[in-house]
């Protein structure tokens, strides 16, 4: 009964682990500010190192060092390799913050930090699994590797270059990118991919300078303008209206809907949290995740024009911006979209309008319900949660399972990680719970046993 | 050949009057910030009083005083009515100032500061070509009215219940409206009305908090929402498509017509200036003058949605707004505009809309160019300047016509005034030209003559 004594084992290591949580989450690495890359990563290779890993630092042209490790116990034996990041998000506004968000604390059952669920807590509750698996048996069940960057919270600007000059020593059997979260009653996440992204900014400028808005009888204006070539992009149901847009766009499969059916998804919690009255797609929660999970979408995230303050600004302004989000399912690729979007603008008549993508480079990416780590990532929920996990076909927000899907072809999962529904990533007051803590790495010491 | 000295008279006085000018510019009156506006009434009461005019401030409810001063020659004589204000624009940027804006200056052929042409050299020009009727004939040729108010640049909140209160002794046979201007080669231009302004904010709001766009597929836009709403509102040629909107609008009169048809109105100059390549309606000038002048105009001067700054953020925001400016041709009213407007979102479908109409009171108005005033104005001009002035229907801009034209029945006129189109109103280096105040005073002291 090796596995049950290894999960004991975790539990028993816990307040260790998160002794050394709380070292990790100390190093004030905001990525944004490019604080404190170089002391996190030598911190986060010297871990690796303590334990059992052959461990280097991979400099970047211009960017972080990306900490590398491997344990190879057996070539026989199948590899899995872990994706983290030791950056976090900015930390303000600081006075939301009931705590000092580098000086972390465990009240209420909970750890509080900035990075604690996104992703330092990641990283330290797998190697609790490791040191589980070593204390018990000597090493793990099978080769392990890390790699851990530092600028994902800045959309991972160098870790492309990275992945593709490096292809051979993060081949693997799977990978398990990031965290994930539970839901709130408990229930473990996975996700098998993410959708990709492709933000653009789009500017139309019709002359240099504002003219008062009396002229607007023969002036042109840049706001109706963009809001026209926009109109060509979408109906209000929210159909992208490219021609193509969907041509590449992967469809459900029966075993796919079939996890979505036992989704334990709620719209209606959703509409309490956001004040939202009507959904797009109706009230019919299956719809809705299908919705949510399958089509692509073409946001306005941003749109600025003219005066914005307060009171009145006889104004016809000569710029308007719009910032543009397109999520893309498996199979759209960015580059592709690009050229079809530009395509269509100029069609349409509006080749004026300046079409600026963002350098996010995060694509979409799914792999089969059979794979591998899909299978040992199920068992393993069973092991260390007595039931079976949530499944996403992939993850609704964009991740890194492209780099590593893709171009490695390495087939990646997400979750459950340490985190939960309320963690607040991104926000004040971080957090996760212990018990999630304990859950996702017995989850991971299972997984580890059923890959 | 009275009028022959009064002009040579009018120029003998400049100096004097441009000293008075200086003084009055001095006072900071910048209404927006409430600055100065007793002591300026003050000010402005006494040199009426010291012009031969009764004169009385008006307290007005939580607003400054208006000033208003009558001089009397003979009941059978034809009176003019002359509304000016004695606040300012602020002054921001002052940087960009290359002198004190309230400490006034002559160089190179022009007065600078703030609010010698917006409009206290008005009001100094007209009491010189008073004080030029008193010195050679010891009274003007007419009766004459001053108004001057406090609050014109921050829209005039508190003149409209003086006016409503107070017609009886703002009757007149005609009046003058601010200022109006010269165009750069020095041909005066006068204005027989003005049109009329609705500006409305239209809110959308479909959350009470801004969403990850990873949820766009089933939550709902704002930003879009708004979007298709203004979509009804206009088409891509700037007609308005609101049922009705133009049903009460002017049409041109043959007469008028003539006036556009010796404009010298040059779009090319606009197009220069504001770096713009195409206007809407071609490159006619005088069909772009005709759509300028009796087009109704809907505008987007401010848009505002999500996230604006620098970079990508992922939302779907909760709010969208937007700032509409409706321009009105003579006969469209505010109010009844304004109701058209709500009932067709309501029959659209966009009766979650938020509609909300600043406080700005601005009506449109006209009048014939068969009226007195306008006559005097005309023959003014070939008095003064030797030549016709430039006709416009009305002003493009909106303005106090409709307190005189509608609320009194005084027939209305702007312009030519002492500043030309280089006078840099509102913003930095406000100047005028002193051929334009010599110019502005010997015109006005001939249409005294010619009413």
């Amino acid at each position: 009964m090796t596995l049950e004594d290894v999960l004991l084992q975790v539990e028993s290591g816990t307040d260790k682990a998160l002794e050394t949580l709380k070292e990790y989450c100390r190093f004030p690495t905001i990525s944004a500010h490019k604080k404190a890359q170089p002391e996190t990563a030598a911190f986060v290779r010297r871990l690796l190192a303590e334990n059992g890993f052959e461990a280097r630092e991979y400099p970047t042209e211009g960017g972080p060092n990306v900490v590398f490790g491997q344990m190879m116990v057996d070539e026989r034996k199948p590899t899995l390799l872990m994706y983290q990041h030791y950056d976090v998000q900015p930390v303000d506004p600081l006075n939301e913050w009931k705590r000092d968000p580098f000086d972390p604390t465990i009240q209420d059952g909970k750890f509080w930090g900035r990075g604690c669920g996104d992703t330092k807590g990641n990283l330290i509750m797998q190697l609790l699994a490791v040191q589980a698996w070593r204390a018990v048996e000597g090493r793990p069940p099978i080769n392990l590797k890390f790699v851990v960057e530092g600028e994902e919270e800045v959309g991972s600007p160098h870790f492309a270059s990275f992945v593709h000059a490096n292809k051979e020593i993060l081949k693997a059997d799977g990978a398990t990118i990031e965290g994930g979260d539970h839901l709130h009653e408990g229930t473990p996440k996975i996700e098998l991919g993410c959708k990709g992204i492709l933000y653009v900014e789009m500017v139309s400028r019709t002359a240099s300078v504002d003219q008062h808005s009396s002229y607007a009888a023969i002036a042109p204006n840049p706001a109706w303008r963009l809001i026209h070539a926009l109109m060509t992009l979408r109906d209000a149901k929210g159909r992208i209206k490219v021609p193509g847009w969907y041509e590449d766009a992967r469809r459900p499969t029966a075993r796919e809907l079939r996890f979505l059916k036992s989704s334990l998804f709620s719209s209606q919690a959703l509409k309490g949290f956001w004040g939202v009255s009507e959904f797009i797609g109706g009230d019919n929660d299956f719809e809705l995740l299908r919705r949510l999970i399958y089509s692509p979408t073409c946001t306005i995230c941003g749109f600025v024009s003219g005066y914005i303050e307060q009171g009145t600004k006889t104004v016809n302004p000569a710029v308007a911006k719009a910032k543009i989000d397109f999520r893309l399912v498996p199979n759209m690729k960015q580059e592709k979209q690009l050229a079809k979007l530009r395509e269509h603008l100029k069609t349409k008549g509006f080749g004026d309008i300046e079409l600026m993508p963002a350098a996010e480079k995060l694509e979409s990416a799914a792999i089969s319900p059979s794979a591998r780590v899909v299978k040992a990532a199920i068992k393993g929920s069973i092991d260390a949660y007595g039931r079976e996990p949530e499944v996403w076909p992939w993850s609704i927000g964009a991740s890194a399972h492209g780099f590593f899907n893709e171009v490695v072809g390495v087939p990646s999962i997400s979750g459950p990680g340490v985190s939960y529904d309320g963690s607040n990533f991104h926000a004040p007051n971080e957090n996760i719970r212990l018990t999630d803590f304990v859950g996702g790495s017995k989850h991971m010491a299972a997984m580890f046993a059923r890959m």
